[in-house]
This record gives C-alpha cells, sequence and structure tokens, in this order.
C-alpha cells in the first residue's frame, strides 16, 4: 500500500524523542494504542510510521513519518486531518514538509492557469509582473473606482482588492466590483493596456459562490480568496469550478506549518495560480531563505501541476525594487501597496514609476 | 458607530510596546498608515484603537483594541479577517478574547439545538451524557457496525465516528453510515435506549452536503465536523441548515488564538451544539483553568446563543469519571474512546460501567 511522507519538527528532551515520535505516529493514524487493535493488517499498513529521528536543534528533532496514503481518502479535508488533524493543538509539534506520492498528487488538480495563464490574462512576458492592492476599508466604490482607474492608467497588471475589503456597507461587493470593473476597463480603453481587476471574495461558500458570479458578470479576469478562513476544501473545490485565475491571501494562516510547505506546496495543490505571502524585510518576521524556499516550491517543476505565481508582499517599497527583481526572478508578481497608496496626489505618478522600474532590464 | 473589543497577547520588549500595539491595530483594521488616508472619519472611526495596554508577564502584554463592528460585514470569514487576519502571520501575537457587542452577536445564530437539544435527542436529564467515538481507521462498515451495537447496547448516549473515519476506501461514507445506523437502530429496539450515531462530514462543501444528505436519509440524529479544516464560514452555514445537532471537532485548530476564545465562543457563536477539546491530564497539554474556562464560556448566558455541550475528551479513562463529574457538572459530555476499545472481548462490559458510573449519583 502506497505512502505518504510528512516530516514534524519536535520539541523533546532527547532522551524522550522516540517514544514521543511514536505516539506523534499514532495519534496521527490510528488514534489508538496499537495493543488495542486486533486485525493486525491495520496496524502493519494504516499505522504511521517512524522512519527517521534526527536532532537538529537543541531539545528539537526532525521525525519522517509515512502515513498510508488511503486514509487520506484522496481529498483535501482529509488529507490535512492525516497530517495535521489532532497534533495541531499539540504546541510541541510543527509540520515541515510533505512529499506527495504521485497517486496523491493526481488527486489535485493544482492551478488551473498557473503562471502562463496569469501572463497571458495580461499580456505581459519575461518581466516580473506588478500589482497593487485597494484600500483602505471605508472608501466607498465610486472613491475605490477612481484610485482604480489611476492605478490602471499608470499600466499597473494587477489592481486587488485589500483583503479586508469584504461585504461592508460602505462599499458592498457588487456595486463595488462594478465601478472598480468599469473604472479598470475604461483606462483600459485609454491605454490598450490590459490591466486586470481582482476582488476579493469572502465568506459562506454560498456567498463566495454569488460573488464569483457577479465578478465573472462584470468581466473580471481573477479573484482573491482567504483559503485559510474559507477552508482549504472549499477553496480546492472553488479554483476547479470558478473559470478564473485565483490569487491567495495568507490571512488567517497562523498554525504552526512551514510557510514554504502552506504556501508553496498546499495552497499551490489546492489550486492556487498565485500565492502572496509576506516577504523578508517588511512588516512580517519571515526570513529571506523560507521566501526563497517557499517561491521555489511554488514554482518547481510538480508532476501535472503548473507552477503557481509567487507574490512577496507585506510592507514593500519601490526602493525593494531592484533587490526583489535579482532575488526572485521574472517568474514573480510584485505588490505594493501602502508605499504608492500613500503618496496621494502623486499617486499615478509614483504607480508610473513602480511599473518603470519592473520593466527596467 | 458601534465597535467590538479585541484583546490580544503581544511579546514585546517593554520600550516598544507602545508602538507595536498601535501597528498592530492599524495592521487588523486600515492596513495602511493613518498619514496616509484622506478621509479623516475613515481614521477616526474605522482605524483600530488602542483601549489600553498592561504587563501580563515577562516581555508579555495584554493589548485592548476596539474595530468598528462595520468592518466585519457581521459575518463570520470577514469577523474572523479582522479579529486574526494579517496577524496570525505574526508569532509575537495571540489572539485571547473578544467582546461581542448586541449588534455582532445578532448575526450569528449559535447552536440550534444546544445542551437542551441534544438531551432530549438522547431522552437524559440530570446527569452528564456520555459518548465514545468509533475506531481505528481501516475497520469495515460491518466491523464498526458490531462495535457500535455492542456500544448502544451498554446504554451509551452518543456513538460518533472518529474524526479519522472520512470516505475512505475501507468504509465509504454511505456504506459505514447505513450499516452503524442500523446497528444502533436494532440495538436500541433492544434496549428500549436512545442512543445517537454520530457520523464524521468531511470535505468540501459539496461533498459534506452530500453527506449531510445521506445522514439525514439515514435517520441519524447529530453529526460531527472539523471546523478549522471545513473553514468556520461554511462551519456556520451549515449549522443553521443540516437540521440536527452538530458536534465540533478541533482538529487542525493550531491557531494561537485561546482555546477558551476559540473552542468556547467562536464555535458556539458558529453554532456548535457541543464542541469536543483536549481535557487536563490526557494526551494533550491544556491546562485545567483553560477547559473550565472553555466549558464556562460554552455554557454562560450569552444573547440570544443556546449554551453548548462541552466534551472535554483525549485520553479520558473510566478512573476519570468522578472528577470530571466533579469538575464540570452536570451539563457535559464525557466522551471516552480509546480506554473502552482497548478492552477487546470486555468491551459492553466496560461500556456499561462507564454508563453507570456516570449516572450514580
Amino acid at each position: 500500500m502506497e505512502r505518504l511522507t510528512a516530516t514534524y519538527h519536535l520539541r523533546s528532551r532527547p532522551e524522550d524523542v522516540e517514544a514521543r515520535a511514536a505516539a506523534l505516529a499514532t495519534e496521527q493514524s490510528l488514534e489508538l494504542p496499537p495493543s488495542a487493535v486486533r486485525d493486525p493488517w491495520i496496524v502493519r499498513e494504516l499505522l504511521g510510521r517512524v522512519e527517521h529521528v534526527e536532532p537538529v536543534g537543541a531539545d528539537l528533532f526532525r521525525v519522517r513519518l509515512t502515513l498510508a496514503l488511503e486514509t487520506t481518502g484522496l481529498e483535501a479535508g482529509q488529507l490535512l486531518n492525516m497530517l495535521f488533524g489532532n497534533c495541531a493543538l499539540q504546541e510541541d509539534v510543527e509540520l515541515h514538509d510533505v512529499e506527495f506520492p504521485p497517486a496523491l498528487l493526481a488527486a489535485f488538480a493544482g492551478p488551473a492557469f498557473g503562471v502562463a495563464g496569469l501572463r497571458e490574462r495580461v499580456g505581459a512576458w519575461g518581466r516580473p509582473l506588478t500589482c497593487t492592492a485597494l484600500k483602505p476599508q471605508g472608501l466607498s466604490p465610486q472613491q475605490l473606482a477612481e484610485l482604480a482607474h489611476n492605478l490602471a492608467l499608470a499600466g499597473l497588471d494587477f489592481v486587488k482588492d485589500d483583503h479586508g475589503l469584504a461585504n461592508q456597507r460602505f462599499a458592498p461587493f457588487a456595486e463595488r466590483v462594478r465601478a472598480v470593473s468599469k473604472a479598470v476597463d475604461k483606462a483600459n480603453r485609454i491605454t490598450g493596456g490590459r490591466t486586470c481587476y481582482v476582488p476579493n471574495l469572502q465568506g459562506s461558500p454560498e456567498k463566495v459562490l454569488e460573488q464569483a458570479c457577479i465578478a465573472r458578470e462584470e468581466g473580471v479576469g481573477a479573484v482573491m480568496l482567504e483559503p485559510m478562513i474559507v477552508g482549504l476544501p472549499f477553496f480546492h473545490e472553488l479554483t476547479r469550478e470558478v473559470g478564473m485565475p485565483v490569487l491567495a491571501h495568507p490571512a488567517f494562516a497562523g498554525q504552526r506549518i512551514r510557510p514554504a510547505l502552506l504556501f508553496g506546496k498546499l495552497f499551490r495543490l489546492f489550486g492556487a495560480d498565485a500565492v502572496i505571502y509576506p516577504n523578508y524585510g517588511g512588516r512580517f518576521s519571515y526570513s529571506r531563505p523560507t521566501c526563497l524556499e517557499l517561491a521555489a516550491n511554488a514554482r518547481r517543476p510538480w508532476g501535472h501541476l503548473r507552477p503557481a505565481l509567487p507574490v512577496p508582499a507585506g510592507g514593500m517599497g519601490l526602493e525593494r525594487v531592484p533587490e526583489m527583481k535579482a532575488a526572485y526572478g521574472p517568474d514573480t508578481l510584485l505588490l505594493i501597496g501602502g508605499a504608492l497608496l500613500s503618496a496621494g496626489d502623486g499617486l499615478l505618478e509614483r504607480a508610473r514609476e513602480f511599473v518603470e522600474r519592473v520593466a527596467k532590464g
């Protein structure tokens, strides 16, 4: 029976680690002491197996388990349950990495558009793509539309809703999407460009599907969701059915799952065409190696899965552009939000400068 | 404009904490420096406000913010986004507590059945209720049905699927639910009791709704879900529509959100009739005060919301029954899984002993 490999980081005293690792293997599979299981094939095949334990720091160990593929039901929710169900409640455990055998990979669609699909949408090749966010909360649909119009005039590839724009009274989803979409279209007719507006979908599946319909009716080119809020199984279902590229936003992703795995592998597996994450040197504390590994995971050849576009973000400014281009290369979506918006009357000019700096060889 | 209050624990050097708290308030609201916002009413009304900062430990502070109610859109997903969206990615922040003003509370249904509804379902009053879990993974529908038959004969109130039973090949959902449901009904006809089988629903909304239909067709009395896996907005939508009590399982709940808040308040707000959590002194590390506060939150008078039943679990044995009865009182569901199942041929007897110990005054 085929198995998948999950690697955990486990805090433990060295003298306890073997027993702790065995307990983890039981917790993440049978949840019953093997001695209490009557069917020998269940213990032989379905019990998690500790394959390797090695120290990686003081009282910190890397533990490789294998789990029987069949226990995942080849489905997103139960896969998460097997990888990090009960042990998510144990603070000494971090999910570090997962190796997906071909039979598991085959069960997931991955990005429906991927890097190439996103490039086609905006007609841009051979350079990083550009993106900014409409904010703050509180602006009316008309104010957001004006903002978007200027940003599209500047030639940005993507203008997305901030993740804080949901369906609030000051800018209800339908009105906002209609107004912004029109404003971006108008700017595109002026420039001959193809700026793509990306509304944020939020709420229960019923509401999100309604919002996706509205977005489609308005001719919007892509959408954004927060997979950890709406739920990864729903996210995966939606990416297969929505018919346009999906940007994944990291909000609520406070699990003890290594970012390079969660954003680089799992979000991609479940269909994210682009993966937004907090870049090093911004308002968040991810390290440079973490971010580069995340980006590498998002783009590397991986079975039938299209590559996803990494979107380093979170407090980036224009001065970071050359360094980010050098670090990430062309298949990257550079997202600068606040640093553009804080230009006030100089918004159009600063947005143009962003576009030019990215285009510059 | 009405506001809700969110309390965070923030790790910070004392000299930095005021600035760090202000940055948190911005991150969780406008996500833009106030100086970059042109509309004064947005800063005045929608910017998060630091109301109070006090030390609670070495380099640890309690920070009370208020957030404008309207920014939540009065909806589960966006509420989570406002409370713990981006700051979930900042490891120095833990969401500690939330105070919900009446207008926010009114937007959520809470438990559709609650403690009284669960008691009616099994016809038991004035004592703690009893529950066990069908496991391990790998048993066939027929084997699970035999197990359930014996457990129902013993007079347990609830027999639930282990959260690891999803839709795997060895016990597909429809076959399992049909077989177990029949076996429990048969035992009920023998004993005259009202044991309630609780299948576990897992997967994308489409799959979960299919499973809920099957469960309803089989006459099942309640269902279980993992809200953190299927997504809290979907969980809330489902609890309003499924027409039977819903037990919430804590799998994948590894967020830095205080358990008394997440399980005791948020799961209840979003409609959990019973809330399973790792009890102190078991396989998990929650403290006794944490567990008692969680249970108190689940049951305390709270606007129009019915009380939810706390379900302390995770490595409990029969010897814990008197102490758990004393600690939690009658409005509790005592869940003992492995310690019953490991009795092998003595299962019926040990399950009866569990029932008797709970019934004993």
